[in-house]
């Protein structure tokens, strides 16, 4: 009913629908006439998700998968089974990114990759990521109820490690695959344990022998929740990723003079803290002057000794940058480099700075972006373009192969916590954006 | 030859050798004629003081004997050992406090009660507590050498738990001995593995029969390294105690919102540790205006999630407020919880603020101070006076019984540290005081 209707061309960035007052947004019980009609198989997908969510599940409704665990492992276990069970030919890599591979008319062609990772903050949300690969799990499954071939062969892939909350960094799965990291340099990062990512990996069993690089792609896609409160506050379903934020990483330590928090007197202090508090205050009025879309976060700061009684002697902590704007970035470092040393002298401590990772705002590629928004039109859903805050794995691969992104709301933009939720429409939608969208992309005509 | 000068009175707060240039500092090379004699055997002392220190030794000059640890019970057990042999009757009380008790021409008069702690911080100083309880015993040892029975039986004294560093609160051996905390409090304080102080006493067999409650007292004295700088910025070698400053401690909890650092835009963020650097900013604000020795300290923080690319969902901290003014502390606490609620307010979180602990600055008595004084000028050392910012087991026994306490310098003003260091002639010299103290207050006479 709802294709009666006719759309606005792609150019326009949010869609509308023509019927009087209709907005297609969320609430179909209202606007049921305006529901578009789904390609995927919504309750397949939702019941693969719940099953596949009591993996590691925790009491408060998340997920408790960080990498390589024991939950991380069932649950490449059971996506390895559901892969084959839909037909794929499975390859693990050295660096057990899983791929699922569905040929195409034409064999030899480029391939079409799409996928996310399954790995988990601890005690996360149960969407992050999940969402990408068993959407792309479904996209095969449709294409299989379907009887359809495409021209270039599909491969859906699930990236090892995109969290980074057990191995730092982040993201190292893609990194390697994508030449950003040495296969070594990822073997060799430790947990807080001292284990190894390589051997880990071995243990799990997951250290795979197909090599960990990119060959013969054609274009990568990426569907994935928002993690953020734009698409929500904007009343839509899908998000159209133009491209990722860039952003710097910096590590942080002051270092001043442990003493008793009593009879030190104020003048003979040296209190690594009170420097921490005073470039906490700093990256908050860069974020104020620096750039429309600049953030700036301290989130993580470690005390020692940590005491009710002693002064600070060392605090290590970090502070992020993000922008779309490289130099609204590269200004932001410069600053709080200064509000860093000034923070020192007046406290009289000593200071390091580490920039542990930048990585430059990037956009994605024009042609998959316009893939995408035709995707989203043809399922008949208003969407807009955004640039995504957080990093992804789709920021990597959009340097060796033309990538875009999906992306569907976070309720609260909320994300990495348990309490993470997207409405369950809205992932259907967005798992029926990435059929379509995969389907324009492995056509040779098209 | 120094005893041939004469010396002013003890009204002078500062006592000055009469010989041309000559003040008795630390220089001892070059002061060497205005050395006093010692009563002490100050080589005793050290053979004993290094002995000791071998027990929970790190590899970095300090000591890690926590309360209730085996260092700990290896050290209580060598205490033991020596008390015994220096003729003491030695008790345990149900708090783990170790007494040595040696009688007196009249055994049925109240005791002079004098001692510190063995108990140490995680990585803590070799002097810190170790020269009071080590100086008591060089105190009997050099009565009983000198074949001096004294009219008033004498007690040595090693306190438990004086640091608080493994069970909260500090102090907690005094602190049942004088009647602050019930005992089944004390047994019940849980350390970070959920151990109580109960079973933790009886598990290393210090769970001793005698009450622990003051029974007969005259009075007490502690020799204690001073954990500040002013003895060692004014070149003395001994501070006598005029009283404890008070203090607040304060537990702040803000709790905000967790969301990715990159996503969300800052007006939508509730960052909780944003909040707390303005509390830590206000913190020294309040001191730079509340009172002339009032100090403060953010000293514990911890964050959650504490992620590089999290918003800080919640953050722990604690605010510990002293002066010798009691009136000053209470307007710190009062100013510190409007800037708490002006920070929650400015950030959008919700705080609790709890009060764990408010000891009013308290005078020790004036009988004692001068019997310090008249020691200390009996002695030959120049001395000031001086309330301590630290607390002290002294703290509680002033409460009870007429108290005062003799310091030696910190160098540096460094306690709680493996690099707390204090010149041994001031050991010595603060050791010869504590004798004299004693000996003066053991006598029915005087």
């Amino acid at each position: 009913m709802f294709d009666s209707f006719g759309y606005p061309g792609t150019q326009s960035s949010v869609f509308q629908c023509f019927a009087a007052d209709c907005r297609y947004i969320k609430d179909l019980s209202r606007f049921w006439f305006c529901m578009p009609t789904l390609s995927i198989d919504a309750e397949r997908l939702r019941d693969r998700f719940d099953t596949f969510n009591e993996i590691g599940a925790t009491e408060d409704g998340g997920v408790n998968r960080p990498s390589l665990s024991a939950a991380n492992k069932t649950a490449r276990d059971t996506l390895v089974d559901w892969f084959r069970n839909a037909g794929l030919t499975v390859e693990v890599d050295e660096m057990g990114n899983i791929f699922g591979r569905r040929t195409g008319r034409d064999p030899d062609a480029d391939a079409v990759l799409f996928g996310s990772h399954i790995d988990s903050q601890y005690n996360g949300g149960r969407y992050d990521g999940v969402v990408g690969v068993l959407g792309g799990l479904e996209v095969i499954e449709t294409l299989n109820d379907r009887g359809i071939e495409t021209d270039r062969p599909l491969e859906v892939v699930a990236w090892s490690n995109e969290e980074g909350v057990r191995f730092q960094p982040d993201m190292l799965g893609s990194g390697v695959y994508t030449g950003v990291f040495d296969l070594d340099y990822a073997y060799d990062r430790e947990d807080k344990t001292g284990a190894t990512f390589g051997e880990e990996l071995d243990r799990i069993g997951y250290s795979g022998e197909r090599p960990c690089e990119a060959d013969d792609l054609h274009c990568y896609f990426e569907l994935h929740v928002e993690q953020g409160p734009f698409l929500e506050d904007a009343g839509l379903s899908v998000g159209v990723v133009e491209g990722v934020f860039g952003f710097s990483w910096l590590d942080v330590t002051f270092e001043g003079q442990a003493n008793h928090a009593g009879p030190t007197p104020m003048d003979m202090r040296h209190d690594a803290f009170v420097a921490v508090a005073d470039v906490t205050r700093a990256v908050r009025g860069i974020t104020a002057t620096g750039g429309t879309d600049l953030v700036g976060t301290v989130g993580s700061v470690d005390v020692w000794p940590n005491a009710i009684n002693v002064i600070p002697e060392r605090v290590e902590f970090t502070i992020d940058f993000r922008s779309s704007d490289t130099d609204a970035i590269e200004a932001a470092v410069d600053r709080i480099r200064d509000e860093i040393e000034w923070a020192a002298k007046r406290e009289g401590v000593d200071y390091t700075i580490e920039e542990i990772m930048r990585i430059e705002a990037d956009p994605f590629d024009e042609g998959c972006i316009e893939t995408v928004e035709a995707a989203a039109t043809d399922a008949g859903c208003e969407y807009t373009r955004l640039v995504s805050g957080a990093g992804h794995d789709a920021t990597y691969l959009n340097a060796i192969v033309p990538t875009s992104m999906i992306f569907v709301p976070s309720v609260d933009g909320i994300s990495h916590r348990e309490s993470e939720y997207t409405e369950w429409e809205d992932v259907a939608l967005g798992t029926d954006v990435l059929y379509r969208t995969v389907k324009k992309a492995a056509s040779k005509t098209s």
